[in-house]
């Protein structure tokens, strides 16, 4: 009996990605002796062709953005990674050599951040491709950031930059100039996951998470968890030098860069004592971290300041699926 | 700031799934205290609408599907059920009322076999309803069943009863007579996991799988796995009343039991000596055990025999979605 299409696909794209516990990928499901000591922390995202990602965009950079997008989380939870499990449904016409992108992408960042594949399924779909991950983490028992947990006056930072990935895709998309190969193309099919950082600041951090759906709509969700309000500065929103172009060229981009996704920064909140402890940790780390505003009194909203210090209205609550 | 539409959905249809350490499905990930001096087994399985299931399957039976065909995998590994993750993408048309469905199904399942949800991802879709779920669960280390293991002379043993999933799937298609409300189609769309006789033999089987693609495609699997041939009588085959009733009427449908996929029962190779325990664990459990054949040496190859004891070539092999 020659094995069928299908695990024959799996056995040649997928079982190079397998690690300890996987069983070759050829079991009924992977083992996994939890780690001693260790308190596991798990998320799950999933990813559809033409909603969070473009259909030509590389498949070595769709694979890699798939498992970023869940290292993220971890990122947010102050969690190192330990191992992942995938499904993928694909349109019957992939080609192997989209396949061996993907895995080739997929492998790529298995060294990268030290994971491996535990297990998953492949199955055909008419539709788009639709690929979810669940990703699997571990952390010091009571040590994972939560989103509750920050205080009125706390300050409120940001890593990395902002609006990167949301110029980006305008740029794929044809709606700004630039380039595919350019920095900002490359942030919205590759972000950065800030693991290092993320565990860094644990124990420093009174609440985090990630920014992927906009940073004002998600700072409402940090909001909501702490019951605060928070004043946030666009003047200071860390740009990128061509993030920075872009908005010096038309100032109205400042305020979308707010509200647009695909950032997979982290948001978090600090007692001001401890500034310069979470400076430290992000030098040490070599990620930027920005303070963009404060955490006030509740009602759970944001209060945002535009570039004059004035209080404006963002143009949209960000993304939302449905 | 209120909740945008797809945290409000989630927020309203699954957040009364979420169990300890879910976090209320309101934070970047969730924790999991790994139960002590237990080994994870952990696997993921996805569903396609048109694929796995009907377009016009209720809501109820779809969530329940896709949590059993997971705890099938499971079952197969002799483990127990711990919690799951799971995401979805789904046409924005997707009414309430379906959600509803949907997750209600889900609270029934949990229920029943005693595990919950820790967290997942619920994202649009342009195309058909995608689900994946990663389910976990724990064994005593070193205990799990695996694919490998069988040696000749082993008999091979099946659960409950075969061809009943294919079968309701013809009817429900229109393919074969029959109302949707009967036990084949019931069958089809309510997979039975069978967790408790997995658990049983453990320490008995020396190797077993679940059947899901057509048993006579996952012999092959558990064939190539041990390195072994074996003798499959379909004369043995454990058929449910219904699935006798219309091999009865047209002899044609046996073979394509043996092919057609949506089992989901256990098929596992255990020593003749140990036929007694079997049987015992069987009846212990509630769950009928059939042996349809046996172990022979390689090379890695199932002869058939019909109902008159000649060999067979069987229609075709089985599922495959590629």
């Amino acid at each position: 009996m020659s094995l069928p299409p299908e695990f024959a696909l799996i056995a040649r794209h997928f079982r190079g990605l397998a690690g300890e516990g996987a069983l070759d990928l050829s079991d009924d499901a992977a083992l996994l002796a939890p780690p001693p000591g260790r308190e596991l922390v798990l998320a799950a995202d999933a990813m559809v062709e033409g909603v969070h990602y473009l259909p030509d965009d590389p498949p070595e950079t769709i694979g890699r953005k798939l498992l970023r997008v869940n290292l993220s989380d971890l990122a947010a939870m102050g969690a190192e990674p330990l191992a992942y499990l995938m499904t993928t449904a694909l349109p019957r016409g992939t080609t192997p050599g989209w396949l061996e992108g993907f895995a080739a992408g997929l492998a790529e960042d298995q060294r990268l951040f030290g994971l491996h594949v535990l297990g998953g399924d492949t199955v055909s779909t008419p539709g788009p491709a639709c690929l979810s991950l669940t990703i699997i983490g571990t952390v010091p028992p009571g040590s994972a950031l939560r989103r509750g947990g920050a205080r009125p006056g706390d300050d409120l930072w940001v890593s990395g930059t902002i609006g990167d990935g949301a110029l980006g895709l305008a740029v794929l998309q044809g709606r700004l100039p630039g380039d595919a190969g350019g920095h900002l193309a490359r942030r919205y099919r590759l972000p950065e996951p800030r693991l290092a950082l993320g565990t860094a600041v644990r124990g420093l951090a009174r609440a985090a998470m990630d920014v992927s759906d906009g940073l004002a709509q998600d700072l409402g969700h940090l909001l909501r968890a702490g019951g605060l309000g928070a004043v946030l500065d666009l003047a200071a929103l860390p740009l990128s030098p061509a993030a920075a172009a872009v908005v010096e060229a038309e100032s109205a981009w400042l305020p979308r860069l707010a509200t647009g996704g695909d950032d997979y920064e982290l948001l978090f909140a600090a007692d001001p004592a401890d500034a310069p402890g979470i400076l430290a940790a992000a030098r040490a780390t070599g990620t930027p971290a920005t303070r963009i505003g404060h955490f006030t009194p509740g009602p759970p909203e944001a209060r945002v300041l535009g570039t004059d210090g004035q209080a404006i209205d963002l143009p949209r609550g960000g993304w939302s699926h449905f």
